[in-house]
C-alpha cells in the first residue's frame, strides 16, 4: 500500500514532509486536509490523528503524527534515503535530534505565534494581541540569533557544520519560510540582520530544488494576497478593529 | 572519562536524566548548576551548553543538550540499557518519538508556564499574569486529557499500551511531578479528574523506585516551603503585589 501523507501545503511541517518524500523518491499519495475548511477536525481525520493536526501519515496500517517523528521514521524506513538526512552515526544523530528538539520551544514557538498574531489573526478578524506578538518576536529573534551563532558557525553550508542538509535543516528552513507572509518591511527587519541565516536558507533552497520551490508556490500566492489586502487597508500594522477580507485559507 | 550530567534537581528534565542513569546503572558525575544562583548563565557553563539551559551532558569530549536528545543518546550509547526505554523496532521507536515531540508544545508548555505563572513568579515578586496562567491551564488540561484518551487507552500500564516504561513515560511523568509545588487544592482540581493519568504516574513511580523518590526529594521540600509561605500569606491565589519571601532556589 502507498504511503499516505495527510497535509495542507499552507502548514510548514506539511511542506517539509512533501519536500522530503519528493527529494528522496518516496512514492506517496497526498491527501489534502484543508485547514481553512476545518477538515482536520472531522471524525474521519480524527481516526488518522487523534490530535487533529496536520501533518500525519499512514504507511500501510501504521499511523504516525508529529512531523519530526515522521521525518525520522521516513529516513529510517525507506532504504533509498541518503544517510546525511538523519545520520546513523550515534553522535551526529544525537546532534540532529538536539536541533529538532530545540526547535519546538524556540524557533517554532516564536515564528508560528508571530505569524498568527500579526497576519492570520487580523485576517480572520480576531483581535490583535500586541503582547503575544511582542513576546513571540522576542523568541523569534533570539532563535534566529542562536541558529546564527551556535549552529552556523562551522565551515559547512548547513546546520552543525554539515556539507549536506539533514531533516533539521529542512524543518527549520520550512518554519522560517512561513515568515514570507509578513509585510515586506517587517520581514526584512526581522530576518535581514542574520546574514548567515539568509545564506543558509538560500543554500537549503538550492539543495532542494525544484521541489522546494514547487511545494512553496502556495505560500507565495498567499503572500501576494496578504500584501494586496494590506495595501488596500493602507497599513502594515494590524489593528484589533480591522478585518481583512480574506476568503482563501489561512 | 566519566559521563558528566549538568543538572539542577529542581528542573524536571534534569530529574529525568538522573533517574534514567541511576535505573540503568550508567556511571556519571552530577555537576550541580544552581539555577537560582544563575550558574546556567556563567561563561563556564556556556562552553558546555551555548543555550544556557540545564540539563546538558559531556560524554568524554562529546557535548549535548536538550533532554529528549540526551535520553535518546544515552539509551543508544550504553549497551546495558534495556530495549523498552527506546525500542530499536522502527515502529515502536517512531511512536515513542511522536510522544516526545508532542510533549514540547503541549504538556511541557502548559505545565511549565502554569507553574511559573502561579507559583514561581509570585515567589520572586514578579507580577501575576492572569492571562498567561489561564492560557497555560487550558493547554495543560487539554494535554492531560489527550494523554488519558489517546495514549493510556490500551491494556499496558504505560504510554502506548506498553508493559514497561519508555523514555517518554519518564519525561512526561517528571513534567507532571512539577505540579506538586502547586497549592494542594489547585493540584487536585487540575489533575484529580484524570484517573488513568494518576494510575500511570503511580505505576511509573513504582517502576522507578527507589531512584524516582530519591531524585524528587528536593521537589517535596520545595512543595512544603511554598505551602508554608502560602499559609503565612493566607491565600493560595497569587497577587501581583504579593512577594513570597523565598530565599531558596525556585
Amino acid at each position: 500500500m502507498t504511503l499516505k501523507l495527510y497535509v495542507d501545503r499552507m502548514s510548514q511541517p506539511s511542506r517539509a514532509l512533501l519536500i522530503f518524500c519528493k527529494l528522496n523518491g518516496i512514492d506517496f499519495e497526498e491527501v489534502y486536509i484543508n485547514l481553512s475548511k476545518r477538515q482536520h477536525l472531522s471524525p474521519e481525520f480524527k481516526e488518522v490523528n487523534p490530535m487533529k493536526q496536520v501533518p500525519a501519515i499512514m504507511d500501510g496500517r501504521f499511523k504516525l503524527f508529529e512531523s519530526h517523528a515522521i521525518l525520522r521514521y521516513l529516513a529510517c524506513a525507506f532504504p533509498g534515503v541518503a544517510d546525511h538526512w538523519y545520520p546513523s552515526d550515534l553522535y551526529k544523530r544525537a546532534k540532529v535530534d538536539s536541533v529538532l528538539d530545540w526547535h519546538h520551544s524556540n524557533l517554532r514557538r516564536g515564528a508560528a505565534v508571530y505569524v498568527f498574531s500579526t497576519v492570520l489573526a487580523p485576517a480572520f478578524g480576531l483581535p490583535f494581541n500586541q503582547q503575544a506578538a511582542a513576546e513571540a518576536e522576542k523568541v523569534l529573534l533570539a532563535s534566529l540569533a542562536k541558529i546564527e551563532s551556535v549552529w552556523l558557525q562551522k565551515k559547512g553550508r548547513f546546520l552543525l557544520g554539515s556539507g549536506q542538509p539533514s531533516i533539521a535543516d529542512l524543518s527549520l528552513v520550512c518554519e522560517i519560510m512561513q515568515l514570507e507572509v509578513l509585510d515586506e518591511k517587517d520581514h526584512k527587519r526581522i530576518i535581514g540582520p542574520y546574514k548567515r541565516v539568509l545564506k543558509w536558507i538560500d543554500d537549503t533552497k538550492n539543495a532542494m530544488e525544484p521541489h522546494f520551490g514547487e511545494v512553496h508556490l502556495i505560500l507565495f500566492k498567499a503572500k501576494e494576497k496578504f500584501q494586496k489586502q494590506r495595501d488596500a487597508v493602507g497599513s502594515s500594522i494590524p489593528q484589533s478593529s480591522r478585518k481583512l477580507d480574506l476568503h482563501s485559507k489561512m
